[in-house]
Formats: structure tokens, C-alpha cells, sequence
């Protein structure tokens, strides 16, 4: 594969459809940056799956991607960062970002009172992931996660402001209440979408800290210091490339984009 | 492979865990007989992935349990049931019994009125598999089928009994409920662990048809036609096979079975 190049581009990939979340706060954030998206719906979700597995899987990934020359690599997906980002640094030529990383030092940098809280997918949570990356920045905040299973499927239903999912936010967050913290990282690709409502159940107690927003701030800084940004001023190229196209993609893939998904490409690994 | 003999096992295959609902009925009903278990732990769920992959997927785990000399093979997943049963079929020399077929013959049975209410997950619901099952035994049956998407993560979370869980289940079947049936099929392996509830819930107006207990009813039936049952009298052998191991992997598949897992073997297609 070639060297890093402005005029390449950014390579975001996930389990699945979640990860454009980031794919659309890079899209804002970068208005003029090509992206390849790969999202692996034919084995989605990884939640679920072994380390083993899942660190295979991402490898498989990551090399699609190198292969299509990307100029920088991001791990949209909480569980692969969580478990296999280590393994993808150690063998990229290309700058490679992670969820995990970006919201653990956003949440850092804005916590007052030193408590984090963070919410995530069991595996995600199980993995301490956010905790080992948040005390490598500040061994002395304390960090109180939680695992919120059923946030993924509550989100894919659409009901994303539905009486059952404030009834389930306040059951999961009724521990993160009892402890003193002043900030709550959304550990999880679909956690965007129930921004709104979990705002209004946190209310003044804490303030959100969204991953997909805190990735795209990160590779902008990224990109400049490098002087890897395209200095191209055109339309930017959008690709996104997935291994199953099931029922329903186009209309699920739309709301967490916030727009119109455009030609979706299958391929297998 | 050879021709199914009485001693040979029955194969029980399912995307995950789900299918064990299967295994526990098939224990209770058929306590001699010796059963091997295929979960495709690695690639589950199967219910959000397109027909040719499903169909893909399913040949290759009829394809191993073949190669160990099963005498029947029961395809316990109603995803696989729906979409790649007659495939199966035509492939296979020993019975094939599913899940769908087994509700729908048990259905038809039972109902009064003929009008019968189908659950399940997306993909089934949107196969119409089941109407099309029932109405294959008897036209003028009336099917009225609901998705109801999130019962499968309340149930893995475990919250079988919980409030969350009942309010779903009363939006879920409310639309259920205007129409006049009389019985409703559990069309989905993971659903008799919320039969307390659902019973509950449903109260005297209508009966709940358990697919897991119909088919330990037909495979009895089938082994007993051919000759085929088990003449031993013995402790049977039961065998499990996994694509992969997940955190909890234990802990669900035995709230699944209703009795200690025993041995798992990880194996891959």
C-alpha cells in the first residue's frame, strides 16, 4: 500500500450500521474529506462475540481497508476498539483513531469533579476499556461504568424516545445517579440517537459526552497537524462498503446518517 | 453418510442459543434418544441478515451435522425454518422437521375459532412462513402476525418477568388482541422462557402454542412411524458444538436448557 495522502481517503468502519454515527459527524465536521465506510452486517453484532473472534473479524477489516489505500484509519465500533485497536496500530502505516480513545480523553478534559460515568455494550463495559483509557490520562478520576444491553435493540426499533426506553434509561442509570459523577461518555455507536431523551432523564445531574462528536474533532486536529487534510475544495467521494444487505438497511442506515445513504456496495471477506 | 439408523443421534441446529428451548422439550419428551446441538454462536442472529446468506449459512451447518450421521435433523431456528427449510429438504436423506412447520400443524390443531395470531422476529414475521404453513393445512384459517423485535434482548438480559418486559408485551399485543383469535403461536426459540408472563398477559383469551414442545411431539411420532427410535435404554449422549464461545455462554445456554450444559465443543464452518 501506498503512503498517507491528503488527497486520500478516511477509512471508518464498524459491526455494522452504527458507525455512521461517526461517518456523519466526520461528514460536518470535514466537509470536504473523502470517506469509505465498511460496516460487517453479515456478522453483526460483535457484542456478543469471543476476543478471539473479534479480533480476527477486525483484522479482515482493517486490511479491506488499507487495501483501498485509506489516509487514516477509524474504529467506529466500541467492541472492536475496546478489544482488537492495539493489534490494528501495531500494524498500520496510517494514523489509526478509536471511539474508545477520542470519548475517554473528551470526558477527561471536561469532568470537574473527576467522576465519569460511562455506558456502553456488555462486552464494551466487560472489556474496562474506557476506565484503562481514562485513568492512562488521570490515574486519579474515578470511573463508573455501566452496561446498557438493550439501548442497541431499542434504537433499531426506532424507539428512540418511547415510554418502554425512559423506563430502561432510568432503571440502567439509577446506579450511575447514586455515584458523584459530573459527566457520562455514550460508549456506543447507536447512543447518539437516544441523546435527546437520555438528556432529559440525566437533566442538570451530568453532561453527555458523544464519542461520534469528540472522533470527528479529533481527526480534524489530526489531519491539520499532519498536513494530511485534502486540500481539494469539491464534492467530497462517499463509499460505503457492507457484507450482508438485510431487511430494512437502507431505512436504519438513513437515521443514524441523518441523510441519504447513497449506492451501498456488497462485498465478502 | 450412511442411512439414518435407531442408535444415530438427532441433530438440533439453531443460530445461538434459542434452539436449546428445542433440546430441553426433545430430553423431556424423548429421554432415551442421544441428541447433538449446533448453535452458530459466531454469526448470530440470523434474523437481521439477507436470504442468500441465511440460506448459505444454513446448508453448511446441515452439511456437519450430516457428516456425524444424524438420523433426523430439526432445524430449531425460525429464521433458518423460514427461509431455507425446503433447501434442507431436498438436500437431505434423513426427516427434516422445523419449527415453523411443527407451530403451525400444532396451531391448526388446537384453534376453535381459526383465527390464529403468529409472534416472532422481523425476519420470520416478514417471511409470512408461518400463514403460509398454516394455510397449507387448512385455507380459511385467519392469520393475523405480529414482530415483536425486542422480546429477544429482553430475554438475554434476562428480564423475563420484568415490568419493562410487560409493557412491550402489552404494545406488542395489543393490535393482537383486536383481532378475534383464539390461539397464538410462540414463533421464536427464545420465547417459551417468557411463557409465565405472556399467559399473564394474554389472560383467558387465547391459548399460547410452544413450538419446542409441538416439534418433541412430531419427532416422537416421526422416530416411532420409522422404526427409527432409539432401543437403548440407557443414559443417551448429548453433544454441543459451537462456532463461538461468548461471554456468559454458559450462564444463558443453561437458562435456555433448564439443567447444566455439560461439555461445548468450538468448532468452525
Amino acid at each position: 500500500m501506498q503512503n498517507a495522502q491528503p488527497s486520500h481517503a478516511i477509512g471508518v468502519f464498524d459491526s455494522g450500521v452504527g458507525g455512521l454515527t461517526v461517518v456523519r459527524a466526520l461528514m460536518d465536521r470535514l466537509p470536504f474529506e473523502n470517506i469509505i465506510y465498511f460496516g460487517d452486517t453479515a456478522r453483526v453484532p460483535y457484542g456478543v462475540k469471543s476476543v478471539a473472534t473479534i479480533e480476527h473479524f477486525t483484522q479482515q477489516i482493517a486490511d479491506f481497508l488499507r487495501a483501498q489505500n485509506v489516509k487514516m484509519l477509524i474504529i467506529a465500533c466500541n467492541t472492536m476498539a475496546a478489544v482488537a485497536a492495539d493489534k490494528v496500530r501495531e500494524a498500520s502505516p496510517v494514523p489509526v483513531l478509536d471511539v474508545i480513545e477520542a470519548g475517554a480523553r473528551e470526558a477527561a478534559k471536561r469532568t470537574k469533579s473527576g467522576g465519569i460515568g460511562v455506558i456502553g455494550t456488555p462486552t464494551t463495559i466487560n472489556s474496562n476499556a474506557y476506565a484503562r483509557a481514562i485513568h492512562t490520562l488521570e490515574p486519579k478520576y474515578r470511573v463508573y461504568s455501566q452496561a446498557c444491553p438493550l439501548f442497541v435493540p431499542l434504537v433499531e426499533e426506532g424507539w428512540v424516545d418511547h415510554p418502554v426506553t425512559r423506563m430502561v434509561a432510568q432503571e440502567y442509570l439509577r446506579p450511575v445517579f447514586v455515584e458523584s459523577i459530573d459527566t457520562l461518555v455514550l460508549g456506543c455507536t447507536h447512543y447518539p440517537l437516544l441523546k435527546p431523551m437520555l438528556l432529559d432523564v440525566t437533566g442538570s445531574r451530568m453532561e453527555l459526552v458523544d464519542s461520534a462528536l469528540a472522533i470527528a474533532d479529533q481527526a480534524a486536529d489530526l489531519l491539520a497537524e499532519q498536513g494530511l487534510a485534502n486540500p481539494h475544495r469539491g464534492r467530497p467521494d462517499y463509499r460505503c462498503y457492507v457484507t450482508d444487505v438485510p431487511v430494512k438497511f437502507q431505512t436504519i442506515g438513513e437515521r443514524f446518517l441523518g441523510r441519504s445513504l447513497g449506492k451501498v456496495e456488497l462485498v465478502s471477506l
